[in-house]
């Protein structure tokens, strides 16, 4: 690296004193110590928390979890970060990737006093420092990894890959703020982490902040070197330049070099962080990317550990990963463990009565300085509410419903500009999507504002910009990513993404649902703005591209997600897709999911009837049933189901003049379940208004049919429930084709109708045959004409 | 880059003549017009193919879909990948990762005649091409992208990031190809292929055959320019530097010149590889990682297509990305079409019947060489069963059920590893894993073969090779790419993952789920073997790693996909996951999930009576069961359900004398759903046999409960199955307590039974107090110990 292994290889021999003073060194030293040693108890110990008596057996915790390998990298960062902080007055948090890094932050987090003011029963005494090394992964305690309990944290170390993305995104906006973002090496071989580099694309030092990556080439995951500790570091320096970055190394096993090293090196850092700002910031810069500083250090896994155990090498190893030493039913485990930690000297850094003694506490910044009290990294503390325009004007005007046709996704467009114009001096909303903003038919944004871009320019481009705030990169991680972070420090966003491969990001909003239902138990973690996903070149209208992009599988896998956290709209036209959004916006502390369409489609809802409709969730469309009990409920949930259905309407009011017909249109997919199984079901008497207590329910549904089943298999009339849906039928076909292949088209709900219906029982065989007439007609057509027939396209609702 | 930026600028003013004659080149540079022609007609034409009359609207398709931006490139790659072929008799196929490039793929495989072996209506003629431009984007067709019906590929065009890991994966033990893969500058972005290029740390030259990475620089994406296009050529080799990579930059927009150097740089390449593998396999490499070369390819997007439409620039602009030219009802578009195809000059280029003249036609390769006809993208063609051993030799002896324990995965890891080694010469058996083969307890393998790795070593390193079969990255995505490219060239895996975590991968397995219901409707696609999941480490036992880790709804996804391609099995305990195994490494064309637990647990099945389960996918288990009518059905599927019910077996005995129960135990999954819905469901009365019609049923699951829901609501008994499984709720605890906290513990089943037998409804206050008592007994035990209470622990089955 450029700073780094040539010159670095000759310090030793001639060290240069570097910046901190033998005091200093002293001090950090023995703060760095003080972390380590409540790590390692942590890790060990239930009882004697200071040594104050000679290990025992019963001292040590059943059950050893928690991961050694990684913590006192994390701590000497953490202690060094505390300098850089307090000396130049730093608004500075930390993201910690690396899995299972709990213990050391904890620890520092407890140190510099934030945990103890989170949870007042962990003092900061010898009983607090029992309760907590105790509580650490004991049944009811703590998790062993970085996770919403810890003071400081926006980014749980479970799941790997995610820590960069979420750093970016809590940076955006927020110009006077630093992430420091610890990076596993380990971590940093998962897909999301490997892209997650090119974010300093799309960061403006004029207006973000910044992200400091450290990459902790810890050598080793749990069983495997990890790639980028065995490339050699001119490999990783051209890997980490070629990432438009400027490498920094720190390298070395001896302490008191490391420090100077480390210290130096931010010193720098920081000075070139402060520099490009400043550049960005007067102008002077050019518009010109800047190349950011990261750093990267090599210290042994497990440093400062045990170095043998059992005659094989522990420190620098892969068998540092976890636990180094287990089994205390060898007693010179024990020793060993004892010998261990009393080698961090406890006494000399806490008095008697376990108090962390000042001339090390005093290093610590202090209140909203400290970074397990920033506020960045509990963003409900600073969430301001969106300004949100009047989604009424934004309205499609109708003479009646199915009269005219509009593309939903385009309407709401037209508001998330007034969205993004009303709040682009609080800064504080944007849109995220992978390459797809306009494709999703949302450019009308594109009047108030650009895309991020800070990569080069070329004159054929059209709406970068570096102050754009629409974040667009073919990466569904990225966006996700990126808007996690965004929300995580208290601001608002949107994920627009095609159906389909919005799964690349399962396991992301897996672990951001969890996320939210964990802090919804800690009162200190205050609410955030809600993940909001809109869906759209759903399923019913990938016919163009085919099988690989049709799979309306994300809302089933959303709705496996604790009921409190996960709410799922179809809103079936434009006004109503209006009124949802402007719901989610306001909403805190949820996932939402909204499926709509792009494709100019018919309208059925005014302005006002939508917002009645959307509030309640569910509802009978009156306009377009009959009074008192129907013979068939015609159910939907989605736009095209719900064109299918209103079609399907048509054909049997035409042929059958004399059925009796109720059409419930459901918008919020919640009200389907039991009230016990999630706050938004209707109640028995409720649904059962709705869909009867025994006639058919003809249920036109937009994803697997299954889902629709999984939420009212306890329903009274569940049985009668028909549902049609995706059936995983799909190829490069036409519109119409594809709701035939899946059973859902209008002629087939007709006929399921009929089927249904006992009076009409004799009708069946000739209406199957007229059926599969109809289909005849429509396979010769499109062969014939590639394209549906006309009376599909330019079929319009009548009553 | 080392051979570019400057030493290129050179060239124009210094041109070498470059490796082609004039004839040669004259002659490439017409196939290469031939592609472009026929890839244009494709996109737009439905008559008059050869532009024998002038073009009318009526020609012209409807609805015009593909992506032309990307399709030069590709033709130009195939051209010139023929002549490497035809020079060097290479084994060669190409995996084409930008998205719709379809046109171009298969008009080349139509050109050099595999495309018309495979699909004899698409003759070589007039009337064939005229099929073959009306099929393409139309009903029925073929899809935009290069897809399963597309000869040679083994690689679909939809969703983007896997072309590189597919690539990998197809090389691995297949010394004699190399795969040229060409990625595409907006497919870069994803996470999956930023970490794709570190493949190269896995390929042993000696061993496994080559990947020639392709990058085509083709600068933009749908609506944005992408970021390695924008990073400028001097970040951009640093990049593929850090990626391990020697890069060659080919970039021009004079054919001409491209041509001439587009050959030199594939010749040099192709000597590279040849020297990499020629040291390699003589020893002479002294056993270093090599430099691979790589290619940049930096042509302009949409390269001799329309230079302006309607005033704007389009040829090398995001406005050619996919139809340049659209709305035919101006005149002036049809004209610019007419004149855009009458560019290529396809009167040379074809004869008067539409035959590709032999001058042009001679390039290309003949037989098995053509790319379209190499049967290393017809995996099943190649596929030679697995040597497999009797599992039954590594069956774990019973005195009886619920007498010994044993760990699952580690008996399974017994005979996959004489399954590695009765398939070591054959070469065509990999175990890949997230750097969890050991934490999954399948270490066994390594007695026989190590971990694939080419990077650096040291001393302490455990079971790395050059030559070791088992794959180990950090990274999901990879290990899926990895084993996908490897089963669709012909070979076998498993794949092993935290059942958490293998959500990353939820996109991928829709993919190529998606691939396998396809291609069993194309009849030249031989079957592959089946995408095997090992997902351990799961949801029950992850209580020490917390909520983060624990999540079982992969199985949900799966079960959304097609039930003639998905599997799912939940084997009891050590004996039945080894005749699920077995079974799954012999099936072909399926994706098969396995969940089974890696800690030491009860068994309960001898080897004979599990091989008997496991055929049946269900059954009684008689000696835990009450002879004749039951009075409850205590049904169970996965390992930890199985246990807790067990135990509450146990329970009801004992404080119930006079109960009648029938354990029911499910190990595959989809007996579950009726008959109609999946091939392996139980008909009706087979069903009732196992479940009743009328009685209760307490059915234990492993994942969401709503999933057993989803897979019975039309059982004649479904209204009275009660489900337990997980309900989201975990944390950092014991094992027993997770199933407390999801009701899923024995108490809790007992008194779920209790409280459904009328006969007992007066037991019920007494036993739901009995169970709140011992909760509480429960909870005080873990909070004091931080372990299960004893006798949870030391449970042992007794009848």
């Amino acid at each position: 690296m450029r700073h780094a292994p040539a010159e670095l290889a000759e310090r030793p021999a001639d060290p240069a004193p570097g910046p901190l003073s033998p005091e200093l060194l002293r001090r950090m030293h023995g703060y760095w110590r003080a972390a380590n040693y409540l790590s390692v108890g942590q890790i060990y110990l239930r009882a004697n928390p200071l040594l104050e008596r000679p290990l025992t057996i019963a001292d040590v915790k059943p059950r050893l979890l928690g991961h050694w390998g990684t913590t006192p990298g994390l701590n000497l960062l953490y202690v060094h970060l505390n300098r850089l902080i307090v000396e130049h007055d730093l608004n500075m948090i930390a993201v910690i990737g690396p899995g299972h890094g709990g213990p050391g932050l904890v620890a520092n987090t407890w140190l510099e006093g934030s945990y103890t003011e989170r949870y007042p029963a962990i003092e900061r005494s010898r009983n607090g420092m029992e309760r907590l090394f105790r509580q650490f992964s004991w049944p009811g305690g703590i998790p062993s990894h970085v996770a919403p309990e810890t003071p400081g944290s926006i980014h749980e170390g479970g799941e790997l890959g995610y820590s960069l993305a979420h750093a970016y995104g809590a940076v955006f906006d927020n110009p006077d703020l630093i992430v420091a973002c610890v990076v596993g090496d380990g971590e940093a071989e998962t897909g999301a982490l490997a892209t997650s580099w090119h974010s300093n694309k799309f960061l403006n030092p004029a207006r973000d902040g910044a992200v400091l990556p450290i990459l902790h080439l810890n050598g080793f995951k749990i069983a495997n070197p990890t790639i980028l500790a065995r490339i050699g570091l001119d490999e990783l320096d051209e890997l980490m330049r070629g990432y438009g970055y400027d490498p920094y190394l720190v390298e070395g096993d001896d302490p008191e070099e490391v420090h100077q090293l480390l210290a130096a090196t931010l010193d720098t850092v920081l000075a070139e962080i402060r520099a490009i700002q400043a550049a960005a910031r007067d102008g002077s810069d050019g518009g010109e990317r800047p190349r950011w500083p990261m750093i990267v250090l090599k210290t042994p896994k497990g440093w400062t550990g045990p170095k043998i155990v059992d005659g094989k090498p522990v420190e620098g190893t892969w068998r540092a990963h976890q636990v180094p030493i287990a089994d205390f039913d060898d007693p010179e485990h024990l020793r060993q463990l004892e010998e261990w930690m009393l080698s961090y000297r406890p006494a000399e850094l806490f008095d008697e009565c376990g108090k962390f003694r000042d001339e090390y506490a005093s290093l610590a910044p202090t209140g909203h300085r400290r970074m397990g009290s920033n506020p960045h990294a509990n963003g409900g503390e600073l969430l301001v509410p969106l300004s949100l325009p009047d989604f009424r004007d934004h309205a499609v005007a109708l003479p009646g419903p199915g009269q005219v046709k509009a593309a939903a996704t385009a309407v709401l467009g037209g508001w998330l500009r007034d969205v993004m114009a009303y709040n682009m001096d609080a800064a504080n909303f944007r849109l995220f999507g992978p390459d797809e903003t306009a494709s999703n038919r949302l450019q009308s944004v594109y009047d108030v504002t650009g895309k991020a871009w800070m990569a080069e320019t070329e004159a054929v481009d059209e709406n970068l910009s570096r102050d754009g705030r629409v974040m667009e990169v073919l990466s569904e991680h990225l966006c996700q990513g990126w808007l996690e972070g965004y929300l995580l420090t208290g601001r608002h966003g949107l994920f627009s993404c095609y159906e389909a491969f919005v799964h690349i990001v399962d396991s992301m909003l897996n672990q951001h649902a969890k996320w939210l239902k964990v802090t919804r138990t800690i009162p200190w973690r205050k609410p955030i703005a809600s993940l909001n996903y809109l869906l759209t070149s759903h399923v019913w209208r990938q016919d163009h591209n085919g099988l690989s992009h049709q799979d309306p599988g994300f809302i089933d896998h959303v709705a496996n997600k604790k009921a409190d956290v996960v709410r799922i709209y179809l809103p079936p036209d434009a006004n109503t897709l209006l009124s949802v959004a402007s719901h989610c916006l306001r909403s805190r502390h949820y996932v939402n999911v909204i499926v709509a369409g792009k494709n100019p489609e018919w309208q059925w809802l005014g302005i006002d009837e939508a917002v009645r409709h959307c509030t309640a969730g569910a509802g009978i469309w009156e306009w377009a049933s009959d009074a008192g009990e129907p013979d068939v409920v015609m159910a939907c949930a989605g736009d095209v189901p719900t064109l299918e259905t209103m079609a399907a309407v048509m054909l049997l009011r035409e042929f059958v003049p004399d059925i009796r017909i109720r059409v419930v249109n459901v918008v919020d997919l919640m009200v389907l379940q039991p009230q016990s199984e999630h706050p938004h079901g209707l109640d028995e008497r409720a649904f059962d208004a709705l869909f009867t207590t025994d006639k058919p329910v003809i249920f036109a549904f937009h994803g697997y049919p299954s889902l629709v089943h999984k939420l009212t298999y306890r329903r009274t009339n569940h049985a009668n429930i028909h549902v049609r849906g995706y059936k995983e039928e799909g190829t490069t076909t036409t519109p119409f084709d594809m709701v035939v292949l899946n059973d859902l088209d209008r002629y087939r709900l007709a006929l399921d109708a009929i089927e249904r219906i006992p009076r009409l029982r004799d009708r069946v065989t000739a209406e199957t045959d007229r059926y599969w007439a109809m289909m005849e007609r429509h396979k010769l057509y499109i062969a014939e004409h590639g394209d549906d027939l006309p009376e599909i396209r330019d079929w319009q609702w009548k009553r």
